[in-house]
């Protein structure tokens, strides 16, 4: 049974890393003080000692204890042994590029399938995705395909932000980039503003966190989701790519 | 003899298409009134036919032709007979996944090696560059690589946005998405804010429009440039990618 939460942001402006999302990240991961080891995804970041302390920090002050993949000597041992995974989020590209490299995307995968509890933030519930072609991030480095976990058949799009309407700015706004990318593919896209969270559990998937959740359908006006939400039919389509 | 126009945005807000740059446009491809035609690239966006329209009729208001490449029969001889080139913004992505395909980049980079004007804007300028490292995109599609007509020896990110300083949003600033670049890249990347282009010459590249440039490079301070700044040094250096 799929347990999955996917997390907009790491850090909410003016709390500390995951303090917005606590309770949340407990619950996930058998519950505040129960000690559960979590393997810890580094690799979005470019200094994986730093990430790994600062996620280890905000772990520990939890009551669960944090492994980073980066410390261990046997990497697919560890993945394959995990009681749960923590994807942090930074560059999404570098991220893939390296789970790609290290042969990795198909033992997370096959864990988090048989039941492993997955958080993701960011960067690190972009992967989640069947492919990572709805980032928000630059492509600093050309990983070997868009392609990724694919545990969740929609697209997300972290840090979801509202055109800003008194802008002069002529860059795309993000309402504009998705609909660039319904020009070319058919999945839905959740656009998943700051604060906001999506909790699967089996074939049970809820908005959590205070903001409203913007779905969009190529060749359909894009709709509201408020907080609470039960969006479980997303996890029942099946699209094309 | 290299003749090339890198323009960061084709549209200044509240102004026309191309009207901020008309005057460096018509002087690029021999004057206002030469009636010189010029090879129009508009792949990076879906609608081809309404964005030639756009382009000719801003090409047309400056007494200059214009044929779109999604018109012609054969696109590799018209690249090859081309007095001139405009690639359009909207996509990076698309846009070079389509030239791949097509075998186009090849042809282009050529003939503008042979000292065929070249004019980008945007994506348009993004795709000069070694590699599409540096573009503002979201990824729609996957090209075959982010390699790109490798025309100058540095990236360009067009649109640069300076951080603003009361934003609560936690997505990465341009800054610090260029700064992740230089973790795993080598090479310049220059911020070319909204109305500034460069032009260049043979040997000589000048940056032109209102706005100062921002020169990042890996492990040191940005560092700007004014208006009128000659900036050939960037054309000699040869850095690694």
């Amino acid at each position: 049974m799929l347990r999955i939460l996917l997390v907009s942001n790491s850090t909410q402006h003016g709390q500390r890393y995951l303090e917005h999302c606590s309770a949340e990240v407990a619950r996930h991961f058998g519950g505040a003080g129960s000690g559960t080891e979590v393997l810890f995804v580094p690799y979005a970041l470019a200094d994986h000692d730093a990430y790994a302390a600062t996620a280890r920090t905000a772990f520990e002050a939890m009551g669960l204890r944090l492994r980073s993949l980066h410390e261990v000597e046997d990497a697919r041992a560890a993945v394959e042994a995990a009681a749960g995974f923590f994807t942090g989020g930074g560059n999404t590209f570098r991220l893939l590029k390296r789970l790609q490299r290290d042969g990795l995307l198909e033992p997370i995968r096959s864990r988090v399938r048989a039941g492993a509890p997955y958080l993701g933030t960011s960067a690190g519930s972009n992967i989640v995705c069947p492919t990572i072609r709805t980032t928000n991030d630059m492509p600093i480095v050309e990983p070997e395909s868009f392609d990724a976990l694919g545990l969740v058949p929609f697209q997300l799009n972290p840090h979801y932000l509202d055109p800003a309407p008194d802008s002069q700015h002529m860059g795309e706004t993000r309402e504009r980039r998705i609909r660039e990318f319904h020009e070319e593919n058919e999945m839905p896209v959740l656009g998943l503003r700051e604060g906001g969270m999506l909790h699967i559990e089996g074939a049970k998937m809820t908005l959590c966190g205070p903001p409203s959740l913007r779905l969009f359908r190529r060749g359909q006006d894009p709709a509201e989701y408020a907080s609470g939400s039960d969006l479980s039919f997303l996890l029942g389509e099946v699209v094309q790519a």
